[in-house]
Order: C-alpha cells, then structure tokens, then sequence
C-alpha cells in the first residue's frame, strides 16, 4: 500500500464572494479572485501555490461556481478539467467538500482529503504543510483531523477549538483530541483563552480519509450523503452527470460542514486537531485587510490596487483603489475607503464588519448590478 | 439729476477657483458655477436674479475670466456683450472692480457701482435690496459704504468689521462709520465680537460712487490706478482695447480690495457700513456647504448631486455626488465624501479648511489635470 502522503488529494472549495468586503468583491469578481495583501497573486492562486508542493499538481479539485470557471482555469493553468466540480449554484461547504471527496473516493479508494479554503492568507507555508504532513498522519489512523491556529491575539472575530489530550499517535507528536468546538467569543473570553493556552483558531481545515468523513456525513446527514453518493456515482460519465445534477442539486440541504460533519465528529471522540505555528487569517473584513497590507506597522495607512494615486495625511486604514481616480483623504484616521467604477464604500476599521449590512439593503432595494 | 438708484450699476466679479471646495470646484468649474444649496440655480445664476429686481437686466457687469466666457453667458443669456469684461488671467479683486468702475465712470459719469461676490449664498433677498438701496444713499453722499452682516454665531471664519458712530444721514437711518476692518478672530475674540453688538461680518460688499472708489485707490495704489484708467479709456474701442490689455494686464498689482480700498478708507473715517440682517455665507469650505444643504437640522447627511445613490447611517456631514456610482457611508460621522468622476476626497467637517492644501500637493506635484 502506498504511504497516506501519497494517497493525499487536496479540496480547495472556491466559493462564497466576501460580503464583508464589497464593493470589491462581489458575484462577478469574489474574494478568492482578488490579491488582498498586495503579493501580486490572488488568494486562490496563494492556494494552489501553498497546496502544490505537498500533492503535486495532479492531486488538488477544485470546486467553484459555473460562472467562474474561465477565472478559475485562467488563475490555475495546471488544473486538470477532470479535477474541477462545477457547481450549478452554491449549496455550502458541505456539499462542496463531500461531493468532491466522493467523486475521489470512487476514482482511487482510500484516498485521503484535505480541504483549503480559497480565500484565506497564510503565511509560512512551509510550517503550514509540516502541519497538513502530521494531520495526513493522523487521518490515516481513522481521524478527522483539523489544524487549530495558535491565536496570536485574543480575536472575537474567529471560531475557537477546546483542546483535549493528546492521542499519544507516534508519527504525529502534537496531535490532540479536540474536546469541543467553541462560536466567536466575546473580548472577554477571548482573553481567557489566549492566556489559557488550550484554545486554538478554528481555521476550517479538515483533513480525513473520504470515506471517514463520508460516513460523519451519513451518520448526521443520511439524505444529503445519499444524494451526494448519487451525485459522485454519476459524475464521471457525461451521459448521466447532466441528469443527476439536474434532479438532485435543487434538493441538497445547504449546511456548513462545521454542523454536518466537525462538531458532531468532536462530540464522539472522532475529530483531532493538529496545532498550526504559521500565520493565517481568513480576511474577514476590510480591518483584517487593512492589516495584512500595513507591513506590520499599524501607524501605516494601507494601500490596495496598481497604479493608485492617493494623497492622504491618514496614518491608519486603508484605502483599495480600483478606478485610476485621485483619492485624497485629509484628516481622517482608521478610515476604509474602496474605490471602484460603480460603487464606493466609506467606513471604518471599527465598523469594517458592518460592510455586509450595506449588501443586505443593496439586496433588498434590488440594486443587484452592483453586488 | 437722476435718482442715486437710478444710476445704480452692480458689478459681479466672477473669479475665484475656491480651492476648499476641490474636487468640485476647479479651473474649469469654479465655484460660482455651481449649484451649492440644492435650489437648483448655480451660486452666479442666483446672485443675478437678487441683484436684477435693484438694477434691471441692462445694468450689471460681470468681470471673469476669458475661459468661463460662454459658461457665464449660458448662465446669465440677458447679460449684454458690453457687459461682459473679460480677464486676460485673473489679477485679484482691486482690478476687476476698479477696472468695472472705471469703465462704467467713462461710460456714464456720476455711476454709483456696487460689487457683489458671484459665489456667496444670501437667503432674504428683499432685505438684501433694503440694505443696498441703503448703501446707495450712503454712497451718494460720498462714502465708500460696506453691508455688514449681523453675525448669527461666533464665526471665526469671517473677517468683522467694527461699527462706529452713526453718520445721522435721514435717509440712510441705519448707517454707521466703520472703526476698523479687523482679520479671522480666534473662538475667545470671537465670543466678545458677538456679545458685544458692535461687530458685523465682513461680507466684501462695496457700494460707492464711481469717482470716489478711484479716487481712494489713487490715494493708495497710484500706478495701478493709472493703469487702470488707461485700460478703461481703451476698452470700449476694438482697435485699442487688445493693444492696452496686451501692454498693461501683466504689469496689474494683484492685491484685495480690502487692502487697496476699504481698510485705508476707514482708517480716513470715509467707509460706511449698513447693517444687513439677512442670511449671509461665503461657502468656504464644504462644512458650510453641509450646513446650507441639512434643512437646518444638524442631524442630517446632506447631499448635494442629482440621481444621487446614497446609502447611509450617518447623521451628519455631507455627501457631494458628481459620479452616479453608489456610495455607501458605515459608522462615520461628520464625513464629507466628495465623488467626481476623476477625483474622490474624503475629510470630515472639522477638517474641511484644509482641503487646500490638498490642491496645493497636487500643484506641487504637477497633477494639475484634476484642478
């Protein structure tokens, strides 16, 4: 039998547009196509890039919109056509994640699954593939694994996992249960567990044997597993994928697999979570962007976009310039401006969560040409 | 002899970028072409219409530059072509009065002129015209008269203008000496300056004969004076006119009326003031502009823009929408967001004087296609 790191596949669900950082990402444009820390690559391609050494070219599918298929093959040239899953329309994490493992599972039994979101920042990615090496061990041994972030700060902006004992697994030293899965914390309590020590970030990698994680699935989600078996069965002939997409993606239940599969998982004893000593963010909001594009020095103002013309006396924020136009800000601090041809958003670093109230309204004004 | 009224002439020097109100104002569409208060009519267009009920369509000059030409006359279509004086480039205020002064005096000796800013916002138009007919009465006697405007706040943005005794003229009841022209007050100064009484804003208005607003300068800028009067003796022949402006409007002093007339003039007891009690705003920067534009109620967003697509939870501020792009304001207070099509400012009121030093960065680094 081939080592688990050979018989590693990697998931890269590439879905969701960012609501929190409209106007510039939005339908036609989400987060994963945007290069938000100023690297001069997009988050998705970041992806690919970090994922690639460990699998190889060949082992990573891709799961995306039909819309964004010529983006997605535009951004990743290797990617072979047989390892992108075209979603009729978005039906969440865990149909993106389980019908990509199942389609993986028919082609290659016993493979094993690593799921990256698309439009997170990592930086580290050697430390970040030292810890997917050590999680690929642990599933092999029948776990779910994750890999928990060590917190640098106490962020209320994220979820947080409660650490357990550790498995005592030989090849995978720092693997631990994980006793349970914790929502966003108030300040409060994010202090505590920083100081704690046992709580890490909940960055929303889960790495499993495809069957493991399928069999979650049927335990918590008998039907949707069923239609996803259906799906996956019907996949690779193009005489009957039309026709079981068709009848079948209209029914799928849309649930975050943190509900499906990882917190039921960790309530039995079956999720392990893997600590991760790199840097990472899911770019949340303009705040985190802000951030990432201040070189560490938050007396900085940040800038976002080529060519920008910006004359400004701000010593904090950040400004994303997408239209050529001169921006000038005088005497404003922590501000937020995102400048494109059709739309323009002003806020601040405090009320950067905010944004998604605005693409709400847009939503319920029905101004939908520029969300 | 006429009446003094009927030989009344108002003169509108229309120069002037205003440069704190960039992006909106700017070489090509200065300030007194817009329409700041939402009525509809720009700032020149509505100065016209106050003036025209005192003089008729046939007695007002307009003094601009040669690149607003046809912008002026298609705001103003009764203004006749010898009313119109058009500046080889823009010389200050003494010039374009004095030389309006000097050729009207040519035209129709014994003129009583008066000078009225073309982007000032004035709401009571009829106590306006009270105040003026005032003024000429005053100036019929022999004084320069000034309108002084009753001061409604502490303004620190104001010249004063500090009232003296009363000249007893029976059909000018109203009408005081001038002690003296005193600069921007600070907040404490200005306090005293309001509780006081005796203090009125300076609104740069000047209402005098002809001979004798020449006549003062004469006294205190002789050689601009001379060359004014040899401009206004070639001015209304086309063979001499191009020959005298080519020869002379680069050797014009450039120096406020302030300094040139009025202050000399009441430090000799021979300025006047009327008090005016209308509502008076010179529109400096665009804290004024949100104020003219928030109904009165300080806990309005203005908005200034037609098809303005605004979306909003500030209560204060002000939003100028030249681009029909959406713009959206989260969690910010006293905002100024102005939105042109090729230049975006974000300040907030408070800041709003030093806008001009924006337009000054952008001169200095040779961006002088956005001003």
């Amino acid at each position: 039998m081939t080592s688990p790191l050979e018989r590693f596949y990697s998931i890269i669900p590439a879905g969701g547009i960012g609501s929190r950082l409209w106007p510039l990402s939005r339908a036609d444009a989400p987060k994963f196509l945007h290069d938000l820390t100023g690297s001069g690559r997009t988050l998705l391609r970041a992806t690919w890039e970090r994922l690639a050494p460990l699998n190889g070219d060949d082992r990573i599918m891709v799961v995306t919109g039909r819309a964004h298929r010529a983006a997605v093959e535009g951004q990743l040239p290797e990617l072979a056509d047989e390892n992108i899953v075209l979603e009729a329309d978005p039906r969440d994490s865990t149909v993106a994640i389980a019908l990509a493992a199942a389609i993986l599972e028919r082609r290659e039994p016993g493979v094993i699954v690593g799921s990256f979101a698309a439009d997170h920042v990592i930086r580290g990615d050697r430390l970040f593939r030292q810890s997917v090496t050590e999680a690929i061990r642990v599933a092999e041994a029948g776990y779910i694994a994750t890999i928990g972030i060590t917190p640098s700060e106490p962020a209320i902006g994220f979820g947080y996992i409660h650490v357990g004992d550790p498995l005592g697994q030989a090849d995978a030293p720092s693997a631990h249960a994980v006793r349970e899965f914790v929502e966003k914390p108030d300040a409060a309590t994010a202090k505590r567990y920083l100081s704690g020590g046992d709580y890490l970030w909940n960055a929303g990698m889960f790495i499993s044997r495809a069957d493991v994680l399928l069999a979650e699935l049927e335990r918590n989600e008998p039907a949707l597993h069923a239609s996803v078996l259906e799906l996956a069965a019907a996949w690779d002939d193009p005489a009957t994928r039309g026709r079981a997409v068709d009848r079948l993606w209209p029914t799928l239940k849309k649930i975050a697999i943190d509900y499906s599969v990882a917190e039921p998982a960790a309530a039995s004893g079956r999720l392990a979570v893997v600590p991760g000593h790199f840097d990472w963010d899911d770019v949340g909001d303009f705040a985190s962007v802000a951030k990432l594009n201040s070189n560490g020095r938050k007396t900085d103002l940040a800038i976002l976009g080529e060519n920008a013309r910006i004359l400004s006396d701000a010593s904090s924020g950040i400004v994303v310039s997408q239209s050529h136009r001169i921006i000038s800000l005088v005497g404003v601090q922590n501000i937020v401006v995102v400048d494109t041809p059709d739309a323009l958003l002003v806020t601040t670093s405090d009320n950067a969560q905010r944004v998604k109230s605005v693409v709400d309204a847009l939503k319920l004004s029905g101004r939908d040409e520029v969300l």
